[in-house]
């Protein structure tokens, strides 16, 4: 039987394990009998229509360093998109030319790594494949910081993200506790729905740093008056109080915690100010102390030299797993990862069907979450703990972390 | 001749290389034949009013990691404050009780590690104590992510944040290269003044990052129908369009680039928007292109996981020098690195009088900054490049970085 090829892609928001699983994915099709060459579409599904393709398996020949620099670099290597595939009983235009595209370059899988929304389309291109008879296998690799997709225990990308989180709160607690005067602290943390990220500020506590004092997390409706009386009643007791918060914190009607704001200057423009920066004001206003409000920037999500090394190893072993799968017929499917147990830290690499997963979300459980809302649980910390271990073996050179040479991005 | 004591104390805002210069105090005092008992004063000069000093040699002996992992903590491992001195013509009273704790403690000398008001204390008390015809030495040691000292090549601390704020933009790059629409990312760094550590996101352009494509500075005035010239000019020729701004750009009158913000919501609280907001707002307004602006957070300051391994071995040497200076006799100085070569790169740890240094501000040198003011020359990266080099060597446990125990700090 000739060798068939495989084409790749990557998309919605960056996360600094989703190349590490693309690794996986080359590393595993090149050791194959059964694939050849590895095709890579640039911007997610929009490569394959624009006909917007690179050879990864050649790039990999060329450069020995190239797949473990490829490990270790942040963001989509092949580009991001947020095109959403209409359904192909409305439109099947799209879905024709990608299946022409697969015949015309002998694929035999089609892998996708993303969140949500990319598994929303791994379902509906498996879908298609089904009534056309095709024999492509369509399998989803999951990644998002959110940690939100079902299924699997964990996320890739949630690691390094709440390794991120934990080690920034730590110093930022540094930071704040060198002042003999009362202040607090508001860190915004990632997550519209679910609170995971900010569940992982927790594990900066130690010896010393008891911070974050409060953790407040989008899956409990958010008092505004119980907030400020937690907060009074911690700088009873010390100096420097530090809470952190999920961007997506909401009252009980649903309403997000957020302030529209008014420039009145000369460049006047309206515009929604964050869960952090409102509670800023809020303490400020009624506490009269001072206050702080951190809003964790996009290095949440792409600081790699601070990545997970669990995170990178689990990534790259299910960008392998999908490759097996699909040599073994599976297909319509998502890689997940299931937790044998705890201590050991133990995770088998299994899959789901794909249209469990596709358009739900996984949010934090309600029992892992303190009674008064403000705090997580043992158990949380038990889960969270063993998915920060280990560091990045990212280069240095110059002083700067060595990342894979993005320049077919973008650059246009 | 019977040994004498030191007083070493920290103040001003936290850099993740202050602790270095406070571990190379204790170590070179702890070798010398001068000094016995190193006493460490919590919240700078506070600590000696108010009699609260722990004793640094004696947790040196306790713990032979104590060092090593104070070498690699971020802020104040002794606090800071914000103290200013009276000038003792004025109100004698402070410096009065200062010498007279000197004198119960047999002290010989004191450091003190900071910022520039910190080197306004340092010249005062050399000053009253010249009065009086005091042999305590007094020593100031520089730090600042600033990097605005006066006399010196550069401040210890400013080579870590620099390596933290060039490290970050090319993590911000490949973030913002993944969507193939154009869009403009403002990056608000640090610096009031001084343009020094927003010159550094210079630092990460490298074979395929040409970002930040548009660096603006204090020390030239901005002028607001140019900057939209130029990323207008370069959304023609490219997608994405990464800019680095000082949080203290100002327009050609002086007055910062800043909106006031008034909040509409029931926290109504007017507050000052950053320069960043400010021109992501323009943009918008203007342009009407996609726009985001990131406050780059105190982690520049405080990200010890990232710190420069040269600028800690320079942070270290000082501490040792100002010891060493103390025993020939020096004092009313501050100790200072003269760079006698790029390549290779060379420095020489000397002393300047701390007259000299107290109150001035460097900023960076007009010949260092491109004609259209909106970019950096070819030899303010070579003044850079060497500052940056190496990574801290900064222990892990449980997938978080280990810092010293401040449970002395702040608790209550």
């Amino acid at each position: 039987m000739s060798k068939k090829n495989i084409i790749v892609a990557q998309s919605g928001g960056p996360t600094v394990a989703i190349n590490a699983s693309l690794a996986g994915v080359i590393r595993q099709a090149m050791e194959s009998d059964t694939y050849e060459t590895v095709y890579g579409s640039i911007n997610g599904i929009l490569g394959i229509l624009h006909n917007n393709m690179i050879d990864l398996s050649a790039m990999a020949r060329e450069d020995d360093r190239f797949l473990h620099r490829l490990e270790t670099t942040p963001a989509m290597f092949l580009g991001s998109c947020r095109y959403k595939l209409p359904h192909y009983l409305d439109d099947s235009s799209s879905y024709v030319y990608i299946f022409k595209q697969f015949k015309e370059l002998n694929i035999g899988a089609f892998f996708y790594i993303g969140g949500n929304d990319s598994m929303d389309t791994v379902w509906k291109l498996s879908e298609y494949g089904k009534s056309i008879g095709s024999d492509v296998r369509i399998i989803g690799i999951p990644k998002t910081i959110d940690n939100d997709l079902c299924e699997t225990d964990h996320t890739p990308g949630f690691g390094s993200a709440a390794k991120y989180i934990a080690s920034s709160i730590l110093e930022i607690a540094h930071d704040t506790f060198i002042y003999a005067v009362k202040s607090v602290t508001i860190v915004e943390i990632m997550g519209r729905d679910a609170g995971w990220l900010t569940a992982a500020s927790a594990l900066a506590r130690n010896e010393y740093n008891t911070a974050p004092h409060l953790i407040y997390l989008p899956e409990v409706p958010f008092h505004t008056e119980d907030f400020l009386l937690d907060v009074k009643r911690l700088l009873f007791e010390r100096n420097n109080v530090i809470v952190a918060v999920s961007e997506g914190i909401r009252d009980i009607d649903g309403n997000y915690i957020s302030a529209s704001e008014t420039t009145v200057d000369t460049f006047g423009h309206s515009q929604l100010s964050g869960a952090g920066k409102t509670l800023e004001h809020l303490v400020k206003e009624k506490l009269g102390v001072k206050v702080r409000s951190i809003e964790v920037n996009v290095l949440q999500r792409c600081a790699a030299h601070l990545a997970s090394q669990t995170d990178l190893f689990e990534s790259v072993a299910l960008g392998r797993k999908a490759v097996t799968l699909s040599e073994e017929g599976i297909t319509a499917s998502m890689v997940i990862m299931d937790r044998i147990s705890n201590d050991p830290y133990t995770i088998e690499y299994k899959h789901a069907e794909i249209k469990n997963i596709a358009n739900e979300a996984k949010a934090v459980p309600t029992e892992w979450i303190n009674d008064a809302g403000n705090d997580v649980t043992k158990e949380m910390i038990d889960y969270l703990l063993p998915l920060i271990q280990g560091e990045s073996d990212v280069e240095y050179k110059n002083g700067l972390p060595v990342y894979a040479n993005v320049s077919h991005l973008s650059h246009s």
